[in-house]
């Protein structure tokens, strides 16, 4: 019996196929279940891992569904640049809302409601708050930051304005009405959003 | 021994009473251990009810918590109106962000805080997220709305455009600074966001 044979019939797997594993089991139980679903045990059991193996590798279940969700959802980090930031942001928008409400091949309703369970339990769980922002926002933030300088430097946006403030008037006026549903979320809001951000609402 | 004294001498309190009280309870431990102290359990001992008394008035602890936070609340439902939108949004939305971020009577932290683990907590408790919708949310947005109007009316504000959406690109763009803190929540924040939501962040 080869080594390998050997440490395979002794269930030591690589530490690296162990790690998939687990984040694929955890992104499993996240997307059909739900955020309350991924506990320590539950991952453990479901990828045939020691509840030990998880506790050393994720300070909390919470930071482990954030890196699970990322590393396996259907979500890119995609921004279109076409040189019309308008239109850019219209088509980057539309594609959020309708990956947010729209059945998707491992959400049933759309990844919407498992972004707002991770951003739920990110108000009581800082590790999973910190693997959110590691894995997710701040890399979209700064993604969307780097559209922004250079739509304004071909004359699209003016000067002056904080850049940060526009990531939060449509991508955060999005996950308002994810997280506090008083008002529905729609493609026409997306295009209604950008550009309200863009033309203002204040009468000239 | 009178009817009434009968009555409290065996412990039986008006049921108005004995809500105000459980509502107190409930407010005192949000406000001092967070959103997760907040169970049936611990808000019956703490106001002397049976928890028999809360499961037939409230559907969840969660619920519970919204409404004890509102009836609780330092915060008022206020709405500034001088006459001059842009001045009257930016006194609103500073002192919001104040509120969210400055120590308060009772609450270290500020509000933020607080609203966090309440916003957080509906996102897997639809008791609570209809309690916060009723008691906060939805109202909040009507007064805001209506001062849109108002302001539309005296030509402030553009004609046809969805006021709605204003609604999300303020306040909303604070929730996502206190939900997902990738960058900071100030008042230079809130006085930036009116500007740039009046003026637009297009070049002309």
């Amino acid at each position: 019996m080869s080594e390998t044979a050997q440490r395979r019939g002794r269930g030591r797997r690589p530490a690296g196929e162990v790690r998939e594993g687990v984040l694929r089991a955890a992104a499993d139980l996240l997307l059909s279940e739900g955020i309350k679903a991924v506990t320590f045990d539950r991952v453990a059991s479901a990828a045939g891992s020691s509840k030990m193996t998880l506790y050393k590798w994720w300070p909390s279940a919470g930071a482990l569904a954030a890196e699970a969700y990322f590393a396996h959802s259907e979500h890119q980090l995609e921004f279109p640049d076409t040189g019309d930031i308008r239109a850019d942001l219209t088509a980057q928008l539309r594609s959020f809302v309708r990956l947010l409400t729209h059945e998707g091949e491992r959400t049933r309703e759309g990844t919407g409601s498992v972004l707002a369970g991770l951003i739920g339990v990110a108000q009581t769980d800082p590790e999973l708050s910190a693997a959110f922002s590691e894995h997710y926002s701040a890399p979209r933030r700064a993604l969307a930051v780097a559209a922004f300088e250079k739509a304004r430097d071909r004359g699209q946006l003016r000067a002056g304005i904080d850049l940060g403030i526009l990531v939060d008037q449509l991508w955060g006026a999005c996950y308002n009405r994810l997280l506090i549903p008083d008002a529905p979320l729609t493609e026409d809001y997306a295009v209604a959003l950008v550009n309200n951000a863009l033309d203002g609402a204040a009468a000239r």
